[in-house]
């Protein structure tokens, strides 16, 4: 039979799995020699034999415990159960991996009324005594015997209020006495210590199964198998006078990361008090003031513990009569910018590795460095919360309209760009806005995949809002009214939408950060792209260090207002010669634009998507829209109805688009192929070398490529045969349907590259449409029905399996496809973690999400998970 | 190296890889003593040679067919290439698979214009050898030197004019052979006769690999490496004088499927003149009455091949000089009854085995049995033709209206209902309707699959019509228009729109066809259940064999007039109280309907679908509908357009449906499973034996089906627990989503069945909306992008490999999950073979495609593709 007990110094850090992570670290402080009230601990072995056993402890359990007990009083100079010197613990609950869920701790435990009184006598302290027998036969009943808290809060409050009293300073020892009596008409409380003990046990192990707990395992996939241990502790207590009293602290300063020892220390206090701020606690530094010996002796420690864990540390500890003693150490938390000063200055001071400090800073945590972020601090009135689209925060006039965006913007005012929902024709009025909320829409909805390309903040799907477009307000579920003009404040970080001017911590580049990007570039394999269409997204995409674009979506260039006319007269056309005409026009705007962006990428590849969008999207919707467009362009606006009413679709995302546009209008496909290669021309002809890279959209089989292929190439071979100039390009697929992912092997010999798209990719294996996901996806989350939303992290159980069937056989089939993802996942750090293990090639995301994706890239090759 | 020549002798029907299909037959029929004109096959193996050279033949090969020669000549008492005794040859492709795009036959090849005035002079006939020479020139170089046939046809015609001729039978010997000399100046004819051999076995060898031959292998999956093989073949002639002749004739009728020997012969005629039909043939009987001696010869023949290969044959012969010679022998086409007739009776005959005669019949021909078919002879004025949505064929007069079609039926008319597309609200429509013609929609509309369900003739897609209500017209591309009142006929069978009354076969039930289909049901491993809602539905599927429904789709028990609106109510509804007083209110129209179907399907096990479709389906689109609606229920216009607006969805078919109403209304499962169970406990209290399966639609994941299932059971031992009984049931899912086969291991525990919901799957998997898809799919298939529509035939390489990847896996996770498919596909022959294949237990259809799934799943048992 495996040993079930330990004492805390026969363990060290190294065996959560045994011992608990809380055990394991109160063995290492104990082997390290630092002053550890001492205990034992029953194993994870044990909570599984228990279950075994059917929720039986094992028999000679309680005689092997009784043993360490044994040591444990002889070292602390007390004993359990003895009212005349008697000694308390504190149980707690310790799984390999920190768990919500698991049972409280429940301290004081060894009370009982005889225990009680000679604990008063023993300390000359009764009111002590009482007020700790009556908080422990609350929390054992709470934890142990699963009666309802609320009940002795009730009594307590009766009792206060039949006496006179208000507050718990108001109550002597006498009153906490009767309030023991009464507690005990409310619960069957065991008076035997030893009972207590064991029942103690016995919950920390029945809580592995609480449903919060299951829930949390299958969420993070932690093995059920693994059980619980039990750590069991002597008490000490700061709470004794003026040379007791309780503290926290940090290695460093969590705020700001500086190297700097940083804490609070309340005199006369419990831990439980510094925590829960009943009192305001001194600087740490006033320990030293009063107590220099201790304070040397606490700084002595903090300087051992963080060398030995190698991180800023987060400790907890008690002064009882003098004494110091250490309660907790872990790594401690801390903001962006703390963790990438401390991460880097680690580096520096020899404290670890490169890679190391890569993996102490989370990628949430860069944020900070590239957008304004509300000052949690200063949050207040919250009146709405909406999905976190858009990371950064900012404030500005309220406006309904791209237009009115436009006017305010114009006059030099920020403005906060409101809409039910947003569509291509709002981009001019994005453009300008501070930020944007929607009422509609997921996390790959129009307006969030916009302002992140754009690196506006942005809150969707706050369906918490109605927005009424003619009265000019947004009115709150809660009947709070947003009007044309107010000012307001949008956290895109937590979707949070505030009323008012809240403070902002400014983006602050800071060469720490940068020192951080340049290891980040050393330590990854995976090659970053940008999602951009415009030359200035390009150059900032570059500025933060794109290796190229990923993902141009041509379309989005027609969208400007001197364009879509000649767009939509070029969709409305009735012949092939008519349709010719508009096209030669579109010919010329995308030819300048895309040189524009092979400039801005002078030397690194542009992968540039075919038309992909449905074409009634292009087209006027409402009749006034409609009839103008009808003026503009000559044609009855009856036709315009007509031909748009053919184009209408029920289900437009699975319907004429993508490569299906190609097949049925060549003549689109061949007019953008000459704006691409035409412009590499002339970008080569002024210096630069462009690497275009044709990607064909929504692709079934291969069949599809072979055509456009076809004609993709006949456009290039006509084109350089003219010039007489040669331009290195290449063609590839975009991984979108489900099929093409299953027959990936079949498209392998005629491509060049794969380019995943997993926004569309997820909508189909999910059966999930972007657009309409809102309405349950967040009642799927609330249900915890998934643990994420789809289209933020990468579902790697089918749509990244259906990822991994297509590289693994196209590879089979064929060696040297550059395989890379542009979906919305390509800037999330768990689903580039993914792509990493995949083997792709390159990450494509929007320019902001750039560094983050460098960092996450380098974290997937360091190999451990971020240990946030 | 292999031997290249085999002469007629030296082969057999089983040599089809190595001589082709048509060679192996004309040596079988040569072992069986048969008088075959002599002659040599070259080998598969020579043509693979052949192109591994670089499209040059063999240097022996020349050497090797000449030996044959030999022995041909001396066979036939004549010479190759000898003006004095000439032997012509007739040289055919002939690949192991019968194929469209291969080359033509060349008949009398050897003439030259020496060897035809000696061919004139021995038979006495120049007028007979100079026609055969033009003839012989003209078939030349169009198929092997491929010069245009029409130059040919021109120069006849020309030569006619000037000459006052007007028919051939006008042309003398000095005429054709002035034409001979017209047509020398047009090509460059080769005069030796083995120069002309060579030259056409080349030509068949190059004519594997003509663009329609590789189209068509690669639809077929022929593998490209086969090759083919030519067949050299003595001439023989029918047009020698009144002692010769040619016919062709079939074993039995292939009309009727009588056993009575059945052909047509012409005097004095060359085979290629009976086909062509420039006299009227006699009946056969006709060559006994001249020649008892010839005609003994050929009925012995007939009866001797038919047992021979245990199948009708279709038979050519010829008569020269008296002398009978068998050309051809192969299967017959047959008519479906004459299908059906034929493998019953020659079952009966001891000719064949049950397994060998469910071969014999194509679920094509059963159709026949099923509703009246349009007489293809009678087939004329066809104005458009559509999508063959729905099988048989109907004539009626057109309505444009479901309202219409109900008065115009009450009148006691048979109507077609025209529409642009169909929706549920003209369910009351269809229903009456003879027929159904929709502009739009492809062939899983609501058009296609609802007319399937009725057995109603259906043709949908059909977009050279465009629909105009308010005119009550429907215009083809070619501007017929269909005026409201008139008279059409639809062949749903074949997608034609016909003017008029056409003449129909009657739909004939037949003592065989109960035969078969009792064969089909002894050989098949698959049940057949049917897709059903109605008790007429399933008394009919019942009727049909169904062993079950397979579907029952209860949302459609909401569409009747009198319950629409309290659905609409329902889904309208502020509160869940509100809610909760129509649902009670539906509870009973469910319970009601669902008690019906148990009762018509007493014994046999009925899948009930939850809720699927989504709710703003159910709600009035025009404002008019709206304000009548708002009226009848008393709730506000402006509050219904505000929840239908809410509700409103960019892809519907991705959103907010399925199992997700589910998840987010509870209480319109807890209706469901009230409605079931109550009625399952009804049927049962009055002697029925109910078994319930509950199928749960669009999974994505376990948690839903566990959360689900919970409703569904609580709801379940409620109502059995208060009625003191016990009811068998069954819950599964729906396996629609691609998710849900990836992760269909993870499913496997917690169902009871699976049924894959192919339109749904493949509607993902491709990305193809089967609303809309109609714009493309056509494009898709003639530009051969894709072989066959995947929402009619099942794909098998990718929706059908994520079928297998969930029976696989979940097989393996958990014994005992029935497997069922309840898509359109279910009845599709192709896709239930696959299904066989796979291992499903069960495919459910529409319920008149179940006489043929039943014979599609045992021909699949069976194993043999079937021979058509």
């Amino acid at each position: 039979m495996a040993k079930r007990v330990y004492l805390f110094n026969e363990g060290s850090k190294d065996d959560r799995d045994l011992l608990g992570g809380k055990g394991a670290n109160l063995c290492e402080m104990t082997s390290l020699g630092l002053p550890v009230p001492f205990g034992f601990i029953i194993t994870t072995g044990t909570c599984r034999e228990f279950f075994q056993a059917g929720n039986k402890l094992p028999t000679l359990l309680e005689q092997e415990y009784r043993v360490a007990l044994d040591l444990v009083e002889k070292k602390m100079g007390a004993r359990f159960g003895d009212p005349e010197n008697p000694l308390l613990f504190s149980v707690r609950s310790g799984a390999p991996v920190s768990m919500p869920g698991m049972m409280n701790t429940i301290l004081n435990l060894g009370l009982n009324d005889e225990i009680t009184e000679g604990l008063a006598k023993k300390t000359g302290n009764p009111r002590f005594a009482y007020d700790s027998y009556r908080r422990f036969i609350q929390m054992f009943a709470d934890v142990v015997m699963d009666v309802d808290g609320e009940k002795f809060e009730h009594e307590i409050n009766q009792y206060k209020s039949t006496h006179g009293k208000t507050l718990d300073v108001d109550m002597s020892a006498d009153d906490w006495r009767e309030i023991v009596r009464i507690y005990k008409t409310l619960v069957d409380f065991p008076e035997d210590p030893f009972e207590q003990l064991k029942m103690a046990v016995e919950a920390v192990f029945l809580s592995w199964h609480t449903p919060r707990a299951i829930v949390y395992r299958e969420m993070n996939n932690i093995p059920d198998i693994l059980g619980t241990a039990v750590s069991v502790q002597s008490m000490v207590f700061g709470n004794f006078g003026d040379d007791s009293g309780s503290g926290v602290a940090f290695t460093r300063n969590p705020s700001t990361g500086e190297h700097q020892f940083f804490g609070e220390y309340l005199f006369n206090a419990a831990g439980e008090d510094v925590v829960a701020g009943i009192r305001t606690p001194l600087p740490v530094e006033a320990l030293g003031e009063r107590m220099p010996g201790v304070y040397d002796q606490l700084f002595k420690t903090q300087a051992l513990l963080e060398k030995h864990y190698r991180d800023m540390q987060d400790i907890e500890f008690t002064v009882q009569e003098g004494v110091f003693y250490m309660l907790q150490t872990r790594s401690g938390k801390r903001t962006g910018r703390a963790s990438v000063k401390i991460a880097v200055e680690m580096v520096k001071e020899g404290l670890i590795t490169e890679s190391e400090a890569l993996m102490r800073v989370s990628t949430d945590h860069v944020e900070a460095f590239l957008h304004p972020m509300v000052d949690p601090a200063a949050k207040t009135d919250i009146v709405a919360t909406g999905l976190a689209a858009s990371p950064g925060g900012s404030t500005g006039k309220v406006v309904f309209s791209a237009e009115e965006a436009e006017d305010e913007a114009a006059k030099g005012h920020s403005v906060i760009l409101v809409r039910r929902e947003t569509t291509p024709e709002d981009i001019h009025g994005m453009r300008v806005a501070a930020g944007i909320l929607t009422e509609l829409g997921g996390m790959t909805s129009h307006a969030a995949v916009v302002a992140r390309g754009m690196g506006v903040c942005a809150i969707t799907g706050c369906d918490a809002l109605s927005v009424d477009y003619a009265a000019g307000t947004a009115t709150t579920t809660e009947g709070v009214v947003i009007s044309r003009g107010d000012t307001i404040t949008l956290d895109g970080a937590s979707g949070e939408v505030m009323l008012g001017d809240i403070a902002k911590t400014e983006a602050s580049s800071s060469d720490d950060f940068q020192v951080l990007l340049s290891w980040a570039d050393k330590y990854r394999r995976l090659k970053v792209r940008a999602n951009a269409e415009t030359p200035e997204d390009a150059a900032k995409a570059r500025e933060l260090g794109a290796e190229g674009i990923g993902l141009c979506r041509t379309e989005h260039m027609f969208f400007a207002a001197d364009r879509i006319d000649v767009m939509r007269a070029m969709i409305l056309s009735e012949t092939r010669e008519e349709r010719q005409t508009f096209l030669d026009q579109l010919l010329t705007f995308q030819h300048d634009d895309i040189l524009e962006l092979f400039k801005a990428m002078d030397g690194l590849p542009v992968t540039i998507r075919l038309l992909d969008p449905p074409l009634h999207e292009f087209l006027p919707q409402t009749e006034e829209d409609i009839n103008a467009l009808a003026e503009r362009i000559g044609k009855p606006a009856e036709k315009i109805r007509e031909i748009a009413g053919r184009l209408e679709e029920v289900n437009p995302m699975l319907g004429f688009r993508g490569c299906r546009l190609s097949v049925v209008y060549p003549e689109i496909t061949e007019m953008q192929v000459k704006a691409i290669i035409g412009a590499a021309v002339d970008a080569t002809e002024q210096g630069c070398r462009p690497l275009p890279e044709i990607m064909i959209p929504l692709v079934i089989n291969v069949r599809e490529i072979r055509l456009i292929t076809k004609i993709i190439d006949k456009g290039i071979h006509e084109i350089l045969k003219e010039k007489n100039i040669s331009i290195p390009y290449k063609i590839g697929t975009m991984m979108e349907t489900p099929r093409a992912t299953l027959g990936a092997y079949r498209l392998a010999p005629e491509v060049e590259f794969m380019s995943f798209g997993t926004n569309d990719l997820t909508q189909m294996t999910y059966g999930f449409s972007r657009d309409d996901a809102g309405k349950f996806i967040p009642r799927y989350l609330e249900k915890k029905l998934i643990d994420a939303d789809p289209f933020v992290t990468l579902d790697q159980r089918a749509v990244g399996r259906l990822m991994e069937i297509a590289v693994n056989e196209s590879r089979a089939k064929k060696k040297g496809i550059k395989y890379g993802i542009c979906g919305e996942h390509g800037g999330d750090p768990r689903s580039i973690r993914f792509c990493h293990d995949l083997g792709l090639d390159y990450v494509s995301c929007s320019p902001f999400r750039v560094p983050i994706a460098r960092i996450a890239a380098a974290q997937a090759n360091v190999g451990v998970e971020p240990n946030d």
